[in-house]
């Protein structure tokens, strides 16, 4: 009973009994979002529970930050994500005995996530120590065509005699969330953060309205019952301020059944009052008794039957790895599907880690896979930022800078990171953002954003990299005093991804304001400017060591001190929750690719023989103490030969969330590792690289792998790729593509196009520092209580402090 | 009346009027202390007031620190000094009118610290509305002979006609220290920190105690008087938890006087029952008076005479300065007399800036000074040092690294610094306090201390370096992420100061080490750690630019782009409070003098070509926003040639306090900067150098000066200088001493020793950054409410973010 597994129907994940130990984690997992709303896999009756969460993209509570010594330009407020009003609870009382599954006999309980039809499914057969015995059954959705909408299709089946039975619809707002009394969110003053604005029932559907504390934003929650059974029953509603509740009491002989269909809606508004609210969501409800379950189901099915036709992707070798495949695919589709001016989160809408912020991962690792699979939702995120482009005008003003100074983490668009060096320092985010811009545009076409939001956030970030850096005296264009992805160094000079993707965005810019002068000029850009900028990417510098043929993470990198890797045991990891950041820094000892996803984003900055000698060496002094980097790390191996590492690193980025490899699982899903094995899968055995104006393409299979084959969709061609140990198959629908295969210019075409996989190189593979190899990671995995201060932390990342995803 | 005046008597600083304005400065300026009891120069009747302050050094109360994302390692709770029982208010009541200097009419008010006397007196004469009058004269003095004695004669009389007075004297716990409501100690809970413990009165005495609530420190406070009044009076003494109150009425006749002698003890223990101190507090009082006004008056004299004979220092020329040069020994003397096992914080006793903290410029500023003329003073700060030991090897262990990590910022021993890149990574803490053991060792020959605490810090402190460093695959010895002095820069790679400061540091701790081998080899030295030590000394890397002929402040200090000084504006500074450190760290713009500390402290590791080019390079960069700069760039340019400006720097160091340059005094005194003009004088002006064996002189005097006298104590010589324009004249009473002027090795003795001063060559004098000469930061200083978030900032440093004295 007590054990879990995930079957092996690769649309399936499914969970067997129930194990309270990892209830947080399958809450995560068993999340179901639109990208707008968001509910966690909470159980039905709503405890026991890991942490109970509902959620509105973008309604956020702001505190002030506090320091213990305060700088001039340190972030003033954070943003945290809120549990919204809890619509989804339902319970039951079988003869006196709530339905718990804690108390009594749980028979049978399983509960499956179904990628195809986007339901979440439970059934259990409880018997209470009385000896009565239910069938209760449940379908859970997330609508992705109301986006306001979830529904919840409960039944409960008397077994053996006849039942007394009373079922309670909750909704819930301000609810205690987790079971800790020291719940970090109420030292944080975050708890009870919903003002209640007014209440009201009529029948079976309950409305509450809310305000939040300190951002002042406008929730309206709803809910309605269909309530299906046969024979008499008993309903009682009540409602009051931060509660609505429907309860249904009948008498169920053995075999009856009552069903509820519970419809539950949402709106909110920074601007509308609580009273518009209140009507869309009774319209919203009206809607969605208008579809009635079936109606909801069958949307819901058309519209995910869309997404895996052109998410379509296969590989042959690895059953858990095709079923993770699908479930970051459906993960990152419930993160982006309805996002509609808002961003996507690191944990998407599937639990309250990191306080619910957007980070760079979204530009850099989840908008490479949106991008030629769901094009639309990728612009969705880059005209949220553009949007947001105001107050980083502001921050940039503040700082003496030109042009705007993206946040490191925020919901709203202010800076929110309360450690700046490894926080606004780390101003990379402007240039991921810009590489996105280039991306979506060069892979679609889309004129009209390139000609608006998309010139406006390049043109802002070439002038914040303009103001930013400087010739030296001779003529180098240098990076000073900034922060790179790897998070143990820390206001370094000329890091080497940070210039080059910098470089990259001065390049986009002039490349897309001389092709839009007339909006160009409307922005202020002259031929100048222009001229500046391409200047500056010329002269960039990257610093290259001569004497260790090595490319250095940052100027100073190489000269500093190996990490003392003998005397460190397994419990030390992840370091910076062991090690003050004053021996990370000053130590060659790497959290996350940095210089390696420079070779990856970069690769055309480096001759081969310079990213097999960099990856080599990075790869003796990088621990892994982030879950970004197992998937930069897997993609470069492929592409320098170390196949079984590029597997390694694969499957690791692969189970992640679904093994818990970071025992942080249960704070959310980590995005930005699902659309890690994505990426693996594609640029790294598939080798498709989108640096240039046209695909590259360099696949090459593991000897674990007998065929891969996937879809991208790029402006009007769909490719299809096949992938077998030794060739290629290449596919269009639509417009015939050029492409470039192993350095072979070919254009492809509704016929099947085959070219040879020339084999992988005979290397000797790259050590990692001791116990750091890949799969080694869930053995010394993250301890889940760092020790004295947890507390103190991110309230809802154990991965700790600053430790961004 | 409202102009406030320092006389040039310089054995006495007169202020006359009333200056609401300028009263927290006074109250700073005229703050009376011995080391161990500080009363602030609040007014007798205790409003208005700045800031009102007592305190007993060692008496603090400790707060958790926040942080926007902690790590490990940071600070986990702040330590601040706390303002403790104030019994020096002495209340009058004239026909019912308060005496209020903000009532009625001012007809005459002074006040006079007198330096040789030991107190301060006060004058005035006061009109009510209706026209009664009364002259009222006011000495007040904090023992230095009794530690834990205060004592004040009160005397008012009543002018024209009968009066009806009533005089108050008061002792309040817990009383509001500020006027303004949004003080910011109430953030940070730091109000009513004393929890009463109990009360007791008698007669004309009352006694309290009190806990403090976090750092359950027991403190007990009481007073007694001496009522002398020809005729009858009455007397009522009330006490309550917080208060004790003696009233006395009198009927006072034009001419008749009430003189009151209040006396005040004070006894605190971390481990005493309130019992116990409170018997420690009666026995106090009674020998106060049993002394009485004039035992105690006498013997203040009498400490003081002897001080004043050791501390002799005159300057012709510039009687403001002359004045300066007493103020700066009195209050150095007020802050260290009688510390006993306590730190000297960065404000001494004199008001709560920087929470009360000691730092490194105790060491690096105060040391020097003391050192040379109240060495048992030295002594007691260093064994105050070594007895918090046990916490920095706790930190060390904590940090991975070997022997002591003493505290950038602390009272207690714990480190309190609430942001690590400009506190705890300024390791070269550690280094100053070697140094100052060095220099104690040296000028004293203290062989009892050298062979324990002493030895004990420069062992411990060298294993910490040796740790620290590596060395490099060229076999240098370096020191990577560490922070400077200079605050606007950070986590450097190879600071120089810092370098040079761990040499003399490691070889000092070997050679110790290798004079008291028994008492080393029980510290666990072994040969090994000293060959060790020896080695790391001499392969330390000290970075220098070829190209420029320049010494960079660190590794790639000078690959910085300058600050924009074209658009700077004057109100910009202090810098740290209108620009972030992103920006700062990535430009050359130095706060304070870093690269010109060790040309002072190191001088003999750079030839005078390098000082010269060096000090002239620096200077362009420099924009002294700390008040710790001007002493040290005074003394460098005395030595490079540059007389004017070494002048110049030496007045705004002399007037930092006197003028409120940085206008945060009234927060209290800055210690450094006072020892800063009297390094200034003597190792600048003196050109006394310590660094080696012997003591180096190079003197010579500004055209402003004509003539300097000063006296050192060195083991058992007591030297005696005097400098004129072309020639010094040195003597020594008591054992011969070896000295070196201007290169010349002579041995001093009883007999005048003449020897010629070279004439200052003729230099162009260097540029400082725009509108930052000496002498422009009166004009452009600091502003006391820096925008936006002071109440965010250290509680009472008005110098704002991790703004180090």
């Amino acid at each position: 009973m007590n054990e879990q597994e995930h079957e092996l129907d690769p649309w399936m994940l499914t969970e067997h009994g129930f194990d309270r130990d990892r209830l947080g984690r399958a809450e995560s997992l068993f999340a179901l979002a639109n990208g707008h709303l968001g509910l966690r896999g909470n159980l039905d009756e709503g405890e026991p529970r890991g942490l109970s969460g509902t959620y509105l993209n973008g309604v956020y509570e702001s505190y002030p930050l506090q320091y213990g010594e305060r700088g001039f330009g340190f972030a003033e407020d954070g943003q945290a994500i809120v549990n919204v009003p809890d619509g989804k609870i339902i319970r039951l009382l079988v003869e006196n005995e709530p339905v718990d599954v804690e108390r009594g006999t749980l028979e049978h309980h399983t509960r499956s996530l179904d990628m195809r039809a986007g339901i979440l499914r439970r059934e259990m057969t409880w018997r209470s120590d009385y000896d009565h015995r239910v069938k209760v059954t449940s379908e859970r959705l997330v609508s992705f065509v109301q986006r306001s909408v979830a529904a919840i299709a409960f039944e409960v089946e008397a077994l053996d005699q006849p039942l007394r039975v009373a079922l309670q619809s909750l909704l819930v707002a301000n609810e205690s969330i987790a079971e800790e009394l020291n719940d970090p969110r109420a030292a944080r003053g975050l708890v009870d953060v919903f003002e209640p604005q007014f209440k009201w029932s009529k029948d079976v559907r309950t409305v509450l309205a809310h305000t939040t504390q300190t951002s002042r934003l406008n929730v309206a929650a709803g809910m309605d019952h269909v309530i299906e059974v046969d024979g008499p029953y008993r309903v009682a509603t009540d409602v009051d301020d931060d509660i609505g509740r429907v309860t249904i009491s009948v008498r169920l002989q053995p075999g009856q059944k009552l069903r509820v269909i519970k419809m539950i809606a949402y709106h909110w508004s920074s601007r509308q009052t609580v009273y518009w609210l209140r009507d869309q969501v009774d319209a919203s409800l009206e809607n969605a008794l208008g579809e009635g379950w079936g109606g909801l189901v069958e949307g819901q099915r058309r519209f995910l039957d869309d997404w895996w036709r052109r998410a379509e992707i296969e590989i042959d070798g690895d059953q858990r790895v095709q079923q993770s495949l699908r479930f970051a695919l459906f993960h990152l589709l419930q993160a982006s599907a309805r996002i509609e001016g808002r961003p996507i989160a690191a944990k998407g809408l599937t639990g309250p880690g990191y306080d619910g912020h957007a980070f760079w991962d979204t530009e850099t690792f989840v908008l490479p896979i949106l991008t030629y699979l769901e094009p639309r939702s990728a612009r969705d995120v880059l005209e949220w930022r553009a949007s947001t482009l105001h107050l980083a005008r502001e921050r940039a003003v503040q700082f003496g800078l030109d042009g705007a100074m993206l946040p490191w983490r925020t919901i709203h668009g202010e800076e929110c990171s309360g450690y700046w060096p490894a926080g606004l320092a780390a101003v990379h985010v402007n240039a991921d953002i810009a590489d996105a811009v280039r991306r979506y545009v060069q892979a679609t076409g889309d004129e009209e954003f390139e000609k608006g939001g998309g010139l406006e956030l390049l043109v802002e970030t070439a002038r914040l990299w303009n103001s930013l850096g400087a010739f030296d005296h001779v003529g180098r264009f240098r990076l000073p005093g900034v922060t790179g992805p790897d998070e143990y160094s820390a206001i370094v000079d000329d890091n080497v991804y940070t210039n080059l993707m910098a470089q990259t965005n001065l390049r986009a810019a002039a490349r897309a304001a001389e092709r839009h002068p007339a909006e160009a000029e409307a922005l202020g850009v002259h031929a100048e400017d222009i001229a500046a900028w391409r200047n500056a990417a010329s002269a960039m510098h990257v610093p290259y060591n001569e004497e260790l043929g090595l490319h250095p993470q940052d100027a100073t990198f190489l000269d500093h001190q190996q990490w003392d890797w003998e005397s460190t045991t397994d419990d030390e990891y992840p370091l910076m929750l062991n090690h003050p950041y004053f021996t990370l820094y000053r130590r060659q000892v790497i959290k996350q690719a940095d210089l390696v996803l420079a070779l990856w984003l970069r690769g055309d900055a480096f001759t081969d023989e310079e990213k097999l000698r960099n990856f080599n060496y990075y790869e003796s002094i990088t621990v892994r103490d982030s879950s970004l980097s197992a998937g930069p790390q897997s993609i470069v191996a492929a592409e320098v030969g170390h196949m079984d590492l590029a597997w390694a690193y694969l499957r690791e980025a692969a189970f992640t969330d679904i093994d818990d490899l970071h025992r942080n699982t249960h704070n959310g899903l980590h995005m930005a590792s699902l659309a890690g094995v994505l990426l693996a899968t594609v640029s790294g055995l598939g080798g498709v690289r989108d640096a240039g104006h046209v695909l590259t393409m360099r696949p090459r299979l593991p000897r674990q792998v007998q065929r891969l084959r996937f879809r991208l969709q790029i402006r009007n061609s769909d490719l299809r790729v096949t992938i077998l140990p030794g060739e290629a198959t290449y596919c269009v629908d639509g417009d015939p593509l050029e492409l470039v295969h192993w350095g072979q210019k070919v254009t492809v075409d509704d016929d099947e196009t085959i070219l040879p996989i020339p084999p992988a190189p005979d290397l000797e593979p790259p050590k990692q520092p001791p116990g750091r190899e890949p799969g080694a990671e869930s053995a010394a995995a993250m301890p889940e209580d760092p020790t004295g201060n947890q507390e103190q932390f991110d309230p809802t990342g154990a991965d700790g402090p600053a430790d961004h995803p």
